[in-house]
């Protein structure tokens, strides 16, 4: 299944494409549309999301595991069930402490991770 | 804590205030900013979100348990890891089929969910 630019309503996991991210170990694209986008992610222990930026507004939230986060200079450790907002452009990383898993959503869309 | 019109950048779980819903368990507002918001919410089995709608975007999220979703008519059981992206005012609802723990995404935020 390729990824289709004009979005996914209905997103069941296991039908979902999974990805091999260069610095961390999966992805999966899930429900999205124009408007936002709903993007899982798991991190084994020292995985990181390098230091970067973009026009999109995100919320990062932990579902199990343990990150450390660094938004604008400011680095908290996030767990299971805690989140965080990002205005658009302001720069943000992660390293994952523990195994983990996370969802990332994005508004609007991220056309960038389509094929 | 009251919930402030501004944001909340980072959302620790358990700072953030609990609230009960009339037809479901219990709501949390997680992280948010002006283009999107990131709530918590626990349905037990049999607890409904009646049919609604509204002008932002959504994305609905499970991350365990079962429930019934319908959007704009269609009917799917959404589990653990499945979503569903709603565009602006198209009506929909939920029922749980098992107690659910899930997170609802919303682009802009919901002003209309602040005290």
């Amino acid at each position: 299944m390729t990824e289709q630019k004009q979005g996914r309503t209905w997103a069941v996991h296991d039908e979902v494409p999974v990805k091999k991210m260069p610095t961390w170990e999966a992805r999966r694209i899930m429900a999205y549309g124009e408007e936002m986008m709903l993007v899982e992610n798991v991190f084994l222990p020292g995985d990181t999301a390098p230091e970067h930026s973009h026009p999109h507004a995100q919320i990062t939230y932990v579902i199990e595991g343990a990150l450390e986060f660094t938004l604008e200079g400011e680095t908290r450790i996030l767990r299971g069930g805690d989140s965080v907002f990002m205005a658009p452009y302001e720069v943000h990383k992660a390293v994952a402490v523990e195994k983990s898993l996370l969802i990332d959503m994005f508004a609007p869309m991220r056309e960038d991770f389509l094929d």
